[in-house]
């Protein structure tokens, strides 16, 4: 059995640590001439919104592998991410089985963001459930129902409804709620 | 909280399900003219027998995607794989990050040879500690001792010395560890 010293703290990575909703909204309302705003998202997901006949169109922007290597940082997340890993074991948890071709993107968008996040606290894998951890930030309620630990809500349109996990509305929460706020502010 | 109505076994690929062993032993002697048998390898990593300055030509194999597309099965895998999917919850947990070239084509090899394994039970990682499951099959000692939950050691040359881990020597040895041997023998 091992000893675990430092707490633990799963992280997502899709609208956690990168801002992929922007992007994937942006480019859906550029393709097909809409203005879906993340106001009109509120408690939805943009599948719901776009209508039966367009969610293949809508999922088949995830399923090309450059849309990841690309996507903006959660504003915050680096600064914060490097100050929770000097006190807790931080693992990236991405449920990337849900795009399998994406893969070596996502694996090339944290080496280049977050280098100093080590290559074996690097997880891709579907059922959350089966990650061990005591903390996990996510934004889709499911994957923290799915997780024996202590689940945080991260902010998000289609989450913002949405209530029986700890709430933190961006990365100066996380700190706030991992007690690291004091070491960058 | 989510309930666990079926216990969880975590099945490791290399050198479990997949004979990974063989074809890079085949390719290294065929390569560099060398004969080492797997008795040569007896509690010995194949880094550690061919010398200091072949540790790189040796890891490259395992660092060419197409190494891992046809690798041959583990005798027995497939059929015991699904048995014990019947009765518990299998998920396969791959130590992918050791190599991270290899996602796609794990992946693609698992869909070829365990096409009844849903992709949310595909996990690739590192650190095995992070996974949450009531039982881990393994040939790595290290891998299993990370572990939190009961480890089983897969045997192989290079584990053959190893004690500590309840072992198996191979899927049949399995099938009556998890009490599914009836259903196929």
């Amino acid at each position: 059995m091992r000893p675990t010293l430092r707490q633990r703290i799963a992280l997502d990575m899709d609208d956690v640590m990168a801002d992929t909703l922007t992007v994937w909204l942006d480019r859906y309302n550029q393709d097909f001439g809409t203005r879906i705003t993340k106001a009109d998202l509120l408690g939805k997901k943009l599948y719901d919104l776009v209508g039966p006949d367009r969610v293949a169109a809508a999922r088949a922007y995830l399923d090309r592998p450059e849309f990841f290597l690309d996507l903006p940082l959660m504003e915050g997340s680096q600064m914060v991410v490097k100050r929770l890993s000097e006190t807790y074991e931080v693992f990236v948890t991405s449920a990337a089985l849900d795009h399998p071709n994406s893969f070596s993107a996502k694996y090339a968008w944290l080496k280049k963001h977050f280098p100093f996040i080590p290559d074996k606290n690097i997880v891709f894998c579907g059922d959350k459930s089966v990650i061990r951890a005591d903390f996990m930030v996510d934004d889709s309620v499911p994957n923290l129902k799915a997780f024996i630990g202590q689940g945080l809500v991260f902010t998000a349109p289609h989450n913002a409804l949405d209530i029986g996990f700890p709430r933190v509305n961006g990365w100066v929460d996380i700190a706030r709620y991992f007690g690291v706020v004091e070491s960058f502010i």
